[in-house]
């Protein structure tokens, strides 16, 4: 019926090296790391993207996300920073749809690069118009 | 005394195109934009890195990301995903050294790029080892 990988991993039908578990949500290792110690916060509840997933639910996987970058750091594993990193959509490099949370250990050096075309500085009325287009549909949100 | 650019901003003392702001938070669009929409959400009270930082305060800028990130969706910006990113410490890509949690809207052909070494597969054995290094500095948290 769900061939969510994930959904199988907290089903207990495929291995996994897990950090933390409790009702809502699951921390573990992901079989892709960027640096070794790279691990995913997951909620048990299958939501594909974020639109789907209540509030409480997202500050938990923030609240976890939060002592797991400590325990990364506590752990021995090499680390120099964190990254917190969430890709919501195929546009934006999703690509396991069931909502989780990177956060996963920075040493200089590392093969990590991130790159996009900053040259476009937007002047301050070009900021202000963006801006009061997501201050309304911000305000206009069914809270 | 506090140079901080996101604090001068707080304090009114720099200009700013906001999104939200309440007692806690405060949603800006960067300078700096990956896409048009970036929104930053940061933290009122200036912590320089994430273990400055309580963890009420962590799950306020995830529900503020949430709400936002449905924001830049319904403001018609250009968006087909969106990106949390956040990058604590300077070998993490931080910048400027007081908390902030990145939102980005994504499209097909936008620059944004992330690169890494994909090629080392570890073995579960090894993930195992890592994930029981992380386990046990988990279970030692203070909390």
């Amino acid at each position: 019926m769900n061939d969510c990988i994930l959904c199988s991993i907290i089903a207990g039908e495929s291995p996994v090296s897990s950090i933390h578990e409790d009702d809502v949500a699951l921390a573990l290792l992901t079989i892709d790391p960027i640096n070794p110690g790279h691990v995913m916060v997951i909620p048990k509840k299958h939501f594909t993207y974020l639109d789907d997933m209540d509030e409480d639910t997202g500050m938990h996987l923030m609240k976890i996300a939060l002592r797991v970058q400590k325990a990364i750091r506590n752990s021995g594993v090499h680390c120099e920073g964190i990254n917190l990193f969430l890709a919501d959509g195929e546009a934006a490099f999703q690509d396991v749809f069931h909502v989780h949370l990177h956060i996963f250990p920075r040493f200089k050096g590392d093969s990590f690069k991130i790159n996009a075309d900053f040259t476009v500085k937007p002047s301050r009325e070009e900021l202000d118009e963006v801006a009061e287009k997501i201050r309304q549909a911000y305000k206009s949100l069914p809270l």
